[in-house]
């Protein structure tokens, strides 16, 4: 294998990116242009666009609209080449990416493997309380999102109907109040007119937080805006509130000493997340160390310690940064950057040339509301309502990848807008129904006996 | 319930329909200003446009593209109820709709439930070579298609890589004809360039027919149009052949005494349909007849025999018609003129007055086959190439539900006619990968060979 030159003529030298999310597609198309053959290898066949996922969840976008398949991304850049794998390990005395099927030899790796829901310890939860982070998820969700009015409408009994009409969100990140946000406008505007028994506006949906404010890592006067667009809507606040049992019927809430128990058949997860298994995979063919969410903390050049070649960026990195050496965030813009960078460090190094430590560029961070409502953090300018509804649409439909999906994303946000309209509202998936006892009968007695 | 209408007065006639697709809706959405209460049951939320279900198995548009949820479609219906639950069985003499968790009252009753696949007997052909009647269906398809191509650039031995790159379409209806032509404009045209060591447009794809021409119920001219211009696409085309055989890896094929056995990974299938099983539980339900297909023979207003309140139409009715009781075609125009037909047969009977029997007004069929190809019998008239391609877009448009779905069809349309793209070519579903071989071995190996 040739080793990195002055002069390009000779060089071979492959990079393999694992995951095709932000950072990973950002580091293989800044690589276009340079000496290098790049592999991407993702078991998915496209980019996912992540920050809109709630909007499919929601029944507001389909899943083609966000995301873009990979080969397409890539189709016009000669140097790079997708690979539909599963990734299971690390080699790194050899410099390889172990496959289910196969492996793949590196000379520069970069993992970008992601985050997946993580539940503290109570792994039991996903099953009743489901995270959004693929494609399947957003199905999934949106199943049950849409599955809960139709067995309310049929449910005769009242606690078990106000059962099926009570939504609790947990989490109140950005995920978490989109949700939440999202699922109140669906029953107070999306849905109105569409059944005879329920009225879906009195769905009763709950937004729960550990920390004593929505937001946690925005500016307190964002968070308390956040809060105040969310009550307009109808969404119940509750912050400092831990969530101590999670049933097919119930959560339980718990907030100082108090405990509270709710009776509710959805309850949706957007509280925690942990790094991808990939993280520890790489950590134990490197014996370099992860954090206790499983991120692999990395050097100020996204490295690993002790492997000038191999990075990890992204969700999965624990980069530390400032005085008290905290960790960058978990976004989209954080693995973007180090995506850029480390493509960048990678010619570098080929060239024998030095590179500045990784700095991040904070452009800020912010989160929709709803219908003219979100609130935003723009390098330090705070903004809520109409204006920060304005700069999230236009940061999100700008960064959306596909002029396509820009046009049809912008066509159906215009649509809804005005329609309030949901379209993609479509129960899909699973065959089965949820039986909801005997609550046709009922239902057919009604017909029969309500009449003038 | 509050009831319209001059001697209207203590109706409150309730009648049932089973199906949300062409027929049953046409009916529900009939019956709008009339004295009736409408309940219409299905399994699914949304009514589906399935003529352009290959389009979605095909990458080219999204299931919410072609689907519109049927409580919207009926928002502003106020006699119209929409119940989402699965229908089991009938009572004729309780007049009951027997659902798998409760049952519904009608006073009269229309069924539409429709056809599924049919393999003739050969039941284990469908987890082999899946059908196309459901957004699921479709979706299964697009992963199918889609991996078998990733399947073929990760595949090093040239035989097998030949037999993920052969496509066997099975049927040659317009299914048949629409989804060999979508392939070869996926393989031909949307994924150039997107591999680095496979050709797409190498891909085999045979179109199997067991009449002696394709599309036979339609005129002979036009099915010799529609082979040339599938021909013209690089389509095989084998008419007077049977399978006789499907395996995961091999077709064989029976033409005359000849076998051929042809090694594929990929069957579709666009042969037969059989009626829902509810045809046979409604005809054990009222002692009426079935034909061999399953399908329900109705009377000449689409009663059963001895039940002047039960009707059948669409796909599941066998209404027959003519000097030689041909049963009319299962195509969406006979079922929307027999929903409201029904509709109105239904009022009429509530008056006392008579109907005339039903009659089909035949517009003539349409298929269509690529990019500015199609064939087309228009009142008779028959066109092919650009004009019945156009005639082909203006009805399907127009035939779509919701106007908002129709602007998004035409813009991804457009879209797709000019750059060739079809952006919903995402792999979905089921989590895991095929594995193929040490194919992925043999990529890092010639990765580090084929040096410039």
């Amino acid at each position: 294998m040739p080793t990195p030159a002055a002069s390009f003529e000779s060089i071979t030298h492959r990079v393999v990116v694992v995951g095709g999310g932000f950072g990973g597609l950002a580091a293989a198309m800044a690589l276009k242009r340079e000496a290098v053959r790049v592999t991407l290898v993702d078991r998915r066949n496209f980019h996912l666009f992540q920050p809109l996922l709630y909007q499919v969840a929601t029944g507001g976008l389909s899943p083609a609209n966000i995301a873009a398949p990979l080969r397409a991304l890539l189709k016009r850049q000669s140097n790079a080449d997708v690979l539909l794998g599963e990734v299971i390990g690390f080699d790194a005395q050899r410099q390889k990416v172990l496959l289910a099927d196969g492996e793949v030899e590196y000379d520069s790796l970069i993992v970008a493997a992601g985050v997946r829901h993580h539940y503290f310890g109570n792994d039991e939860w996903e099953r009743l309380a489901p995270g959004l982070k693929s494609v399947e998820d957003a199905l999934e969700m949106r199943r049950r999102l849409l599955l809960a009015f139709e067995a309310a409408e049929r449910e005769t009994d009242e606690t078990r109907r106000a059962a099926w009409l009570t939504f609790v969100i947990v989490g109140g990140g950005p995920t978490g109040v989109e949700l939440a946000g999202a699922i109140a406008e669906l029953s107070r505007h999306t849905l109105r007119r569409n059944f005879r028994r329920i009225n879906p506006a009195s769905a009763r949906i709950l937004l729960v937080e550990g920390a004593d404010r929505l937001l946690p890592p925005y500016a307190a006067d964002l968070s308390a805006k956040a809060k105040q667009q969310l009550e307009r809507l109808g969404v119940e606040v509750r912050t400092g509130v831990r969530v101590s049992q999670i049933e097919p019927d119930s959560v339980m809430l718990l907030g100082g000493d108090e405990a509270e128990l709710i009776e509710t058949r959805t309850v949706l997860w957007g509280a925690g997340v942990k790094a991808s298994p990939l993280g520890r995979k790489l950590a134990e063919a490197t014996g370099v160390e992860t954090d206790r969410g499983g991120r692999v903390v990395v050097e100020h050049d996204c490295s690993l310690p002790g492997y000038e070649n191999i990075f990890v960026i992204g969700d999965l990195a624990n980069f530390q940064h400032g005085d008290d050496e905290q960790p960058l965030p978990g976004v989209a813009p954080v693995a973007i950057q180090q995506g850029k960078y480390v493509a960048r460090r990678i010619v570098h190094r080929l060239l024998g040339r030095e590179t500045h430590p990784f700095r991040y560029r904070d452009l800020g961070g912010m989160a929709v509301i709803g219908r003219a409502s979100a609130v935003a953090d723009l390098l330090g300018l705070h903004l809520s309502g109409v204006p920060a509804w304005l700069a999230w649409l236009f940061v999100h439909l700008m960064s959306l990848v596909g002029f396509e999906n820009r046009i049809l994303v912008l066509l159906q946000w215009s649509w809804n807008y005005f329609t309030r309209n949901r379209a993609a509202r479509l129960i899909t998936g699973d065959d089965t129904l949820p039986h909801v006892g005997a609550a046709a009968e009922q239902q057919a007695a009604e017909s029969t006996t309500s009449t003038p």
